[in-house]
């Protein structure tokens, strides 16, 4: 099986506690649960890391980009703000951007990403079904 | 099977021979083909329209309305300007937006849209793909 | 008794069924009755006409302008990028633009008219009520 | 018969004298004549006042909510920059905004109302006419 | 004689009635007849299309594309918007712009075109002659 | 005890009856009676003035120019446009801005403030609180 | 001789004590002086007035208008809301717009006059010699 | 005594020697101990932290959120870019926004807060008073 | 008599033949004669240049700089974009701008100065009596 | 034969060596050529004139004001800011604008034209053919 | 040898492996490497830091500021919305901001700085080069 | 030794004399004389030119170009609005653009250059050892 990164950016550790009515009642460890059982039906090894921290998600997708893994990213609040992780992501061969709600549906600053010109495609609004159809694209 | 309705918009009956470096060499008879083949795999009945004519388009969402059809649908250009189309979409339970190419990555102009608001999720980058992870979100 | 025409534009056959909770339970039928009505009432002979092609309404502000019959027109979406239509009501000597709604109180994209600068006045905001008065407007 | 106020704003006490090709040869006084008639024609006791001052409409309309007496408001210049008119405004249960001329083919300053986002209807580009079908509104 | 397509857009039909003292007197069928001579003379067999429709329009185009076919296209009120004509106008080899009139001396939003970034080139403010210099640029 | 201007501005008199979801259901009065008796317990005189009058408040703050008083301002909304408050405030040794909701949460021309430059600081969002912690900070 | 009207408006009655690093150190009973021995050379029956209230000016505006008068207005800060002044301007025969500073190098917001579009012609930036310099303009 | 959580943002570990003309020279010992006094009197258990780190406060907000702990928080430049901090406080039930310095009157991108639409209330302008008002507003 | 020196921009030579109905008919010759016979009555030496080459203008500034000769400028077309000129004025220890006529009632372009800022005073819209009340003004 | 003057902005000297790929490899000299050949075709007595400098084409843009010469002038950098030029071109009855390339194709600050607005008519895109067409135009 | 401290943001790391048509082939070690012999031949005693963690490049530059270490900077894409680094350069006594390349000829959200107005100077576009130069700035 | 061209843009002959707190005391000659002596000690043969003149600094860029003589380039005032210059450096194959003060901490206006984006690399803030970094530069 080949690996897969799955990177959530800051606050989304807090899935199931955090506006459910927005988020839905799924926690972390389900959503990566899920994540790692899909992974094998389609034949990929997954690892999911959550992440509050900028530099560290940086790191990672450093070393995605040296082994040349693909990645699918929930950048969460640094979607609309972390040039820093634009121009990381610029350097993975493959990434996959995904969001658990349809953005152009929220607040207008959640309208504007400067991550989405960089990546190959996007995937929002489906809930954690946003991930399943990502591994399914890949 | 239940129907799904796959709607596709101006220009896109030209897929193969319009920009094929931007767009791909698939042309819209075979992406039809495939999802008709997608959809039998994952127990969906679908009909692929293609259709030039907003007011055609209109209409198709108002049948699908009334029926309760969900729709996958790819605004094309309408994408950036037709509000016709967001007000006939926004009477339809379930729509999904999809485009063929990344708008983020191509002119300003293609990133508007002013149809996302009103679907229940988008999912754009992955060519025809973008079609069987729709059918797929379902 | 003169004519007049009325003229409905993109997705207003729906009315009734589509949110009700903002433009009412009244179908279109009903409209079109209640204004044939208030027209025999004000001594004018309605025609009502719902379309949701942008170049069928063209056509028929181009009867208008040549038989010199006033239009009522509810431009809907058409209202916030149409210039065909601005282009075809600046033709006729008088038209009247009428809203359902009150369009200041709704979604900001609705606060742009493209068509009220070549019409005499517009109502907006009773309800059917808006065609009523645009009918003793005349 | 029923209580209404129509309030008119600033500068509308010169009418007749004022620009009367775009705001035509009736004075302010004709204007309330017209109006008492056409109350009395259906059903409305009609008070007209025309005030310059802001904070002393703002009073009326305070008065207005405590009785929940109807307004017509032509709110004049005041349309584009009071918010106080604004907050009053937004607590009579039912304002009518009319303006005598269409704003929306004037200057563009005349195409801001902070008013309109909390009235219930708007009628504009009528003359005089405007009042009497903001009457036939209520 | 090599072809070449003449593609008026939405009211220019209307020409000699619509606001002669902008668009001047002559009407649609005189313009189609002195390009034809003009044509005749230039050595192209022109044929004349006027489309209120923008679906229309755009089969034209698909046409023009297929058969590698020079287009003028004289897009009207089309020119502000409609990004479906310029996906359509990108597929032709060879599209010339042109304008009866001079849109930068007009209103506002006649001075954006979201069309003339894909054309070879334009031609505006000859009135009815601004035809006969788009032929000969051919 | 050593006196302090509070000045409330338009519609603020309203208290109570005014949107009471958003503004609490505490009357003007009752908020003039506790920012006394705060204003004892803290060692101020405290006035309370309530003034549609844009004027008025600006008489208001001269007053306090030349005595060299203290004020605590709550422009409502004149916070948004009134330049000639601010020229007023701006002359007045020191002025504390306060708002009983927080204006980042509401409407976004509530999140202009032409006063805030000129003040020493701001209080906002604690209901009649917002008075307690000015008399405070003072 | 013959009459003029020198309307200065808010805060302009605090000349001398108000920035006088700004505004100088003359009071406005020495600018009223100045007016009126300037006016006495000139030929001008000066009357000078000074007031915070906009309805007032507007009521000044009104009665320069009826009796033909000429004006000197200084509109302080309402020069850049007050439509309603603007408005009231317009009828008079014959406005200058002064400004005892130099508007354009201070904050931007006073770089936007609402009122320049209606008078005659400004003088700003020359102390109250703008005064003598309009008066000498009439 | 119960808890509250004091967060002071980048920077601010520099209090005292950062800019005292506009800071002042208080160092952020001095603050915290202040703060610790302050919460004594009026019944808090107070806790300072003051971090450099995105990350660092994100995750002391989580805390705050899962043990329903009041925040005082200043967020010092990340007032003006960091949606992460934004979503974490949208978490925490009781949040207010202090700022030593009044922003409106200082540099431009110091006027816009990312932060504060989701904050219960601001305080601002009354240098390390800010701290003891928002122990006071809890 | 001391000196003082006029300079007017470019097209300012074609008075009395350029669009007499903005700029009246008075030529140039007799605009300078005008200023020369002022000058006289009002003491000063006044020398008058047009020139439409921006550098010979910037050229006219240094020198009125090392000279410290008062200039009256006239910027034209340049008032809108020429940072050369504003950069050479701001040498000048005293620059009054001039307009014949009233810019803020023209186009949109003509409503930016990039001079002013840097000037002591303007004086607009008197015809060539601006240039007299400039020569009262120094 | 009737005088025309043709006048080429800065830079358009270095035709052929200048950005080949952009404007072709034609030189000035050998346009010059083409458009004396294409004049006396077509009845005229062209001069052709290249000249960077603004204040000499002002120049003579006043000599065939003065002589009623219709110009074909390509402003070239000039379009994007010389309001001197355009002052200039408004005296000229007759101005056709021409630009070898599409400027709406290239960056966006070309897209910005501040003489199309006083000009009869705009052509182009066509490379030198675009002087041809404009001599046809005449 | 006095000290001076270089600190490369995040990404830079990366440096001969990331898109090296735009930043080169040299890698983070040999630039530290030039930059420690330049520094040796400058007389200046070079650290070299490379971090993608904004908070740790903030506590570098307060060490630079307790120690008036003069720094040089390459803010890499913290240039482009980190206030937080903003603040804490602002707080050294020199500082030199440095680019490989040229940001000007790049994408547009690379031609805003929000960091360039509180450093000493820029140099930009000189590929390691750039950080030569700074050492022989200081 | 090779040459070198600097070129110096409007009123930067003034140095000394020009608001020597922002430009220093250092004249144009003894800038020059600096920038001879640089060139030799680096091994280029330097001329310096001072222009007021936009056209005269084309035909210099001209002359560079057409003999690939490299060149430093201080556009002064023209940076932020001559295209002209902008077309003429395209051509040179190597400028760099200097500044002696660091315009991201001066007025709104210098921020904008429209030369940085055809330059190899940009040198600012420095004083005249921008001239001495530039010369090592190239």
């Amino acid at each position: 099986m080949k690996p897969v990164m799955i990177i959530n950016g800051p606050n989304l550790g807090r899935l199931g506690a955090r506006e459910p009515e927005v988020y839905g009642l799924v926690d972390h460890a389900a959503l990566a649960a899920a994540c790692y059982q899909w992974g094998e039906e389609l034949g990929w090894q997954v690892s999911v890391h959550q992440l509050d921290d900028e530099a560290a998600i940086v790191a990672l997708l450093h070393q995605a980009a040296d082994q040349a893994i693909p990645v699918i990213l929930n950048p969460a609040a640094f979607t609309h703000y972390s040039y820093a992780l634009r121009d990381a992501v610029a350097q993975v061969p493959q990434v996959i951007e995904v969001h658990l709600t349809n953005p152009a549906a929220r607040e207008t600053f959640r309208q504007t990403s400067v991550i989405s010109a960089v990546v190959e495609g996007t995937i929002a609004g489906f809930g954690i079904d946003s991930y399943r159809l990502a591994l399914a694209a890949l």
